[in-house]
């Protein structure tokens, strides 16, 4: 099955909710046009493709191979890296005075995406990379920086995230690898890290590894952890010498089966350079976690495209799928049998699935653009609120794009029937490839307690009041177009627009408030409403951009513009209103529910 | 990870919510005591977690091998299927004058129950033989009858459902296998047929295949097409000779791996009787669908107690690994990490896997002594209420049971966090095999057509008023004990409770009632609420159970009787309420939105 890139939806997003022409007009992105925007996206999308999205099943069926510590890619991806190299695709956001190409989030959001609906598990080498190279950017120090930073972008090198060990998962306070300090300012790492996303591979020349560890003297918990740099070939004397760091296996996972997964030992003494694996201290002692966050929150906002990507590329195959398959007469009669995407209920599954698609995609790109304005609009308080709302949004992002994945890619599997279920047709691989995406850069709990805690109780619902502020705007701006529709069917499905967008946006402000209010006593019930909460501001928030999108195409209908795109969109921005907005409700009871009744296990 | 069956919960459910006590007094029940069935049931607990558990991974990393048209079983399949047989496990529910036990079907829902969470891939064989003896008993001449059953009863052979063929999955009206009439009035069948569960496999030393196919004069679609019995082996002259239907390969699937799922090819003229297989007609010509339904419905029944073994065993596990799991401190503050079971989402998650495995059991036993009483109590009026509730209740168990094995599949994995996301964990296996389950024996939309049309549609929605009626007395009920609760927190969570089961008892009747309302109109919009009525029907008789549930465990607790039992299922019966009940005013907002919008894709 292959894939196409979803430009028009894409270009709509960028251009309709996100306001690209506004990024574009920043003085820092000085030279940006839209046709250049469009011109990269129409590579981008015949890069990933013809030469990516091939290597989807490859990757699935032929996985890398470890032999005596080596690690061989699956068949393809060293060229399709190369050629990913040599285009430039690893340094669309990073500085043009690094060799990248300096381009906004909201431009790079869209390539990410469908790089990873091409092929997740190959497109997860480049997400570290970028993410090891942003950490060098902000916290390194600039020998480290001219030491990796050119070969990161330039696909010389890739890059790792070494956080977890066996004892220490979502608790990083437990992570026990030693770093013990040489007397010429270099390090020695011991230890083990598990779950390395291609912590070994032959993509590369070197691999840059981040890795978090404790000196020796430094405070128990998360306050004694430092970051390092541990290259898997490290420089000595003049040439390339191998570190003391071995991929000892990989794991053996339910999907990206392209994406090889390591455990690392450091320190075993196999190396050129003796005991201990080199490796060089980022910034300073004891703030590790802090540094790494920077990668985190980059990645997790790239784990949530990752979601909007595996949901695109599982629509996109059910679609077709329910188009070719010819299976019973239509429900209000025919003569024969007919594609099944005329069933109802058919409908019902591909239209979930498009509006999740769609509705995720839209709150990530607009997130993306809060980012760009939070880092390059010449006005502070606008920098400061636009961050404040990307802030908001990155635990969004990844918890509700990645949940909706699953569940996209679960509705695709029933669309095929019994067909899904065969692995040769692919659509059991996207189920098997999204569930990761919940659990890997932070569960959706670890996510939850994020927004919850450090995004929503901390600044007192500051960030909440202003989006349910912005949502009422646009709900009055519905109201006045639906008293104005002469279209009776359209005028019935606009008013039930309204209606559900106007409770969606009460569940979600009442339940902040309560939480709000709740979470000086019941602090277990409070957090046992996190996850619903993300879930209820992923449902709303995206709600938002859907009605935003059809208030778009009312006023095209109007102006005479409209066609089948826009037909279309309507379409399915009313349908999430229908099905999906719902939910919000659903979720406002969980919580309170969790308010009520003590939530926590007696017996098992 | 091992299996322990959840005698506990199976022994409240058989007394006090499906009266196990009233079945085992009906007269055809003779000699039925309570002392025999918790006797059978903790042979059945022995036997399943000793014999069968054990090859739930063997089968899934040793997938049954192909070659040249044998099958071998996974390994240790062919010696626990012998002492499966040995033990008599497959007469349970069968006539004593074919060598079963003649026991009622709801003492074999929980045998058949943990059978199958003891190894899924191992039950599918005794699940389709169930079937095949059902329709050959029912519809079969005595010929037939004496010649399969028996074997069927006492292991020596297994049965088969051929429906499939690859233009005819849930649109049986396409099948196009052919059954030619001989002189001696056998047929020869010529065809193919794919997604053959057990199709061929060396357990036993025949296989009944029961086959749908035309005869040549038959009929265009659903009215021509009649039923044969094509077995593996055939006598001729006092020996068995090979027929000529062959596995020509299995499938590779997603999950229940140790399953073979065969393409079987009639008629390629490689027999020792010539070309074409020989088949014997059961029963009249033309009529093979409607007998066939007669499997569909018993192995309908049989999937959806799947989707509860599946739940049973995936929660089973995320329990233990959440007890053993140490990982942060406690929201609430705590000395050091804490076990994750503690964390409020962790609590949350397993409830919800509890709380909806435990709903959906207690609907499906109600469900076997409402099949029961309509074949035993000897009140005609009795057994045809029974046999409505009974009837309704079967694309409700099937379909509900199984989307919900999905869901708490998924839900073990991300309790797991990283760790569930390797296969050598296990809790992915639960994923990958619960997957299929909304899917065969008829599609949960197939399903909820069924529920919608024949079960709603037709009577005019009396089985669901009478439900109602129920609901609303347990209600009442409810309402009472609210009122004289001392305990503060209590009466609280009750009163929660009380709300959340008159919306969701409101919710489910004005749904239904809207159904059949539209239903002689916009019949599109209708279906397009066929699978949320079925999904709502789910939540809400199964809340019916947990409230019920909840009264038993309160009076105990008032004469002083509660333990730990009664404490956690009380937990678990609020927790529902809480969580899991308000789903049902969610599918009333999707029905009405099926309503509304029309569900159709435009573009795509």
């Amino acid at each position: 099955m292959n894939y196409k890139a979803p430009l028009d939806d894409i270009h709509f997003i960028l251009h309709e909710l996100a306001g690209l022409d506004a990024i574009c007009a920043l003085p820092e992105s000085a030279g940006l046009g839209v046709d250049l925007v469009h011109a990269i996206l129409d590579e981008n999308a015949r890069f990933v493709q013809d030469v990516v999205a091939p290597l989807n099943r490859i990757g699935d069926i032929r996985p890398p191979v470890w032999q005596d510590g080596r690690v061989t890619a699956s068949p393809g991806f060293v060229d399709a890296f190369r050629q990913f190299a040599a285009g430039g695709w690893q340094g669309l956001q990073h500085p043009e005075q690094w060799g990248g190409q300096g381009l906004p989030k909201l431009v790079g959001a869209p390539a990410i995406e469908n790089l990873n609906a091409a092929s997740l598990a190959f497109s997860l080498c480049p997400l570290l990379t970028d993410g090891v190279i942003e950490a060098l950017l902000q916290v390194g120090s600039e020998d480290l920086q001219q030491r990796f930073v050119p070969g990161l972008i330039d696909g010389s090198y890739t890059g790792t995230m070494n956080l977890t060990e066996p004892q220490a998962g979502s608790d990083l306070a437990l992570v026990a690898t030693r770093a013990v300090p040489q007397q010429d300012d270099t390090y020695r790492l011991y230890g083990q890290k598990i779950f390395i996303t291609y912590g070994e591979h032959d993509l590369a020349e070197n691999i840059v590894h981040l890795v978090l560890a404790r000196t020796p003297d430094a405070p128990a918990g998360i306050k004694g952890i430092s970051l390092f740099v541990v290259p898997k070939y490290i420089e000595q004397d003049g040439r390339q010498v191998r570190n003391d760091v071995w991929c000892a296996s990989l794991e053996h996972k339910l999907g990206i089966h392209g994406s090889p997964t390591a455990v690392l030992l450091y320190g075993s003494g196999k190396g050129e350079v003796g005991e201990g694996a080199v490796g060089y201290r980022v910034g300073e002692l004891n703030r590790g976690l802090e540094y790494m966050f920077i990668m985190m929150n980059a990645a997790r906002y790239a784990v949530g495209l990752q979601g909007i990507a595996l949901a695109e590329r599982a629509t996109q195959q059910a679609l077709a799928y329910a188009h070719e398959r010819i299976q019973s007469r239509a429900v209000e009669g025919s003569d024969g049998p007919v594609a099944i995407i005329h069933h109802p209920d058919v409908a019902r599954l591909l239209q979930t699935m498009r509006a999740l698609t769609q509705a995720a995609r839209a709150t990530a790109y607009v997130a993306a653009a809060m980012h760009d304005q939070a880092h390059r609009n010449p006005d502070s308080s606008q920098r400061d609120a636009s961050r404040a709302l990307y802030e908001y949004l990155v635990p969004v992002v990844k918890g509700f794009s990645t949940e909706m994945a699953v569940e996209v890619a679960s509705l695709g599997i029933q669309v095929h029937g019994g067909m899904g279920y065969m692995e040769e047709t692919g659509a059991a691989q996207h189920l098997r490839d999204a569930r990761i995406l919940p659990i890997y850069e932070g569960t959706t709990a670890i996510q939850a307690n994020d927004l919850l805690g450090r995004k929503t109780l901390r600044d007192g619902g500051k960030v909440v009041q202003k989006i349910v502020a912005d949502m009422q705007a646009t709900a009055a701006e519905l109201a006045r177009l639906c008293e104005s529709e002469s279209d009776k069917t359209l005028a019935g499905s606009l008013a039930l627009m309204q209606a559900r967008f106007a409770e969606a946006i009460t569940a979600y402000a009442d339940s902040a408030r309560i939480l709000l209010t709740k979470a000086g006593g019941d602090i277990r019930g409070v957090f046992a409403g996190s996850v619903p909460h993300l879930m209820q501001a992923g449902v709303v928030f995206g709600g938002w951009q859907m009605v935003r999108s059809a208030l778009v195409c009312l006023r095209r209908r109007t102006a005479g513009e409209a066609g089948m795109f826009e037909q279309d969109k309507l379409d399915v921005a009313l349908f999430y209103a229908g099905h999906i907005l719902p939910r919000a409700r659903d979720y406002a009871s969980q919580i309170e529910a969790g308010l009520t009744i003590p939530v926590a296990l007696r017996q098992s």
